[in-house]
């Protein structure tokens, strides 16, 4: 049995007639009618009538962290509808990281869709992987950085992470551990401000949704 | 070995004369010294000469979620610098969830414990469990919103959570499934305020930071 049906099924409860919410990968949500539903089928009667909710103005730089974190990270900032992520390497990632089974297309689209899921969602986020700081940061990211505005978390920072943005941020997030002095210089001199979260050191999983709750 | 130890060798690889962040259950913070250690013993002479960071003015009152994501919910409450949490009954709370032995006193110790670990904190939360939805929210719900904000954070509310808060707030979170109507009811009776975090559904390990990031 897949697992949208056991959930259906396991979840829903879902028996012919109920409506059920749905999306198309990529395209409108709408509700679905059962009319069959056994242990090995659902049919339904679907229609795509909305828009999914709108997307974040938001691109997340996330320096790798440790797979299980990873995993979580991507889903949740799936379910807080940031649509570009772009994973990339600092000094402080550990080099197994990379290696991970769990950055392999397959896995890494299989929590986004958890992610959308969960927040009704359709709009697939897209992923980046950048396995070299300085060029990503020298290269891509003054292009990426246009017409937003650059924030990276930093525990050390003076000023407070700001609240209710209204255009596009690009916000660089460290590894556990932080970002090392020439880093946070590098960022800086493209002008990404420091921005803090008060005094205490959040873990990656925390951090994340706290700093987009603000943002946004 | 020690956890505790294990993460002063593996981690910090630390040697005679580092310093270490250190800090006294429900007591001060400061620094240690090592003085000696190896695979059996860690001495260090120990500084506490600082407070711990300063607590949120916020007591959450949390519809007991299931075993997994009651256990980070914890965790990252306590990170964030949550001093009590009140995990209480609601109509979709699953009967089986009060039944974990996550929920034993060690079990919940020691995800507090690794909480304030993160945030270099030292203040135990209290964590306090109500089984019956109806004589918590009538007996004990009123004395507690006493001079706070009482907000409930529901996804179908017209308000947006609000930003930097400054005195005391009482913040209630429902359960995967949200609150049924009557709960909603109850809790907006007592003077709750339901506020919301957009369209998104988002699930309670992304919805608990992204309130309170909002909300300090």
């Amino acid at each position: 049995m897949g697992r949208r049906l056991t959930h259906a099924l396991d979840v829903h409860r879902a028996s012919v007639g109920d409506e059920l919410a749905v999306g198309l990968l990529n395209g409108k949500i709408g509700t679905g009618k059962v009319i069959r539903i056994d242990e090995a089928v659902l049919e339904m009667d679907v229609l795509l009538d909305r828009e999914p909710p709108k997307p974040l103005p938001l691109t997340v730089i996330l320096a790798l962290p440790r797979p299980k974190v990873m995993r979580r990270a991507l889903y949740s900032l799936t379910v807080m509808g940031v649509k570009r992520i772009i994973l990339f390497n600092t000094a402080r990632v550990g080099k197994s990281y990379w290696q991970t089974p769990f950055l392999e297309e397959a896995a890494v689209r299989k929590q986004l869709l958890l992610g959308l899921e969960q927040a009704k969602d359709t709009m697939l986020p897209e992923i980046l992987l950048r396995k070299r700081f300085k060029p990503f940061v020298e290269d891509e990211l003054p292009a990426l950085i246009k017409e937003a505005t650059p924030l990276v978390a930093h525990p050390g920072a003076v000023g407070v992470c700001p609240v209710s943005m209204k255009g596009r941020v690009v916000l660089a997030v460290g590894p556990e551990g932080g970002f090392v002095p020439y880093e946070v210089e590098k960022l800086t001199s493209l002008g990404f401000v420091p921005v803090n979260l008060g005094e205490r050191i959040l873990n990656i999983e925390t951090a994340l949704p706290a700093l987009i709750g603000r943002l946004f």
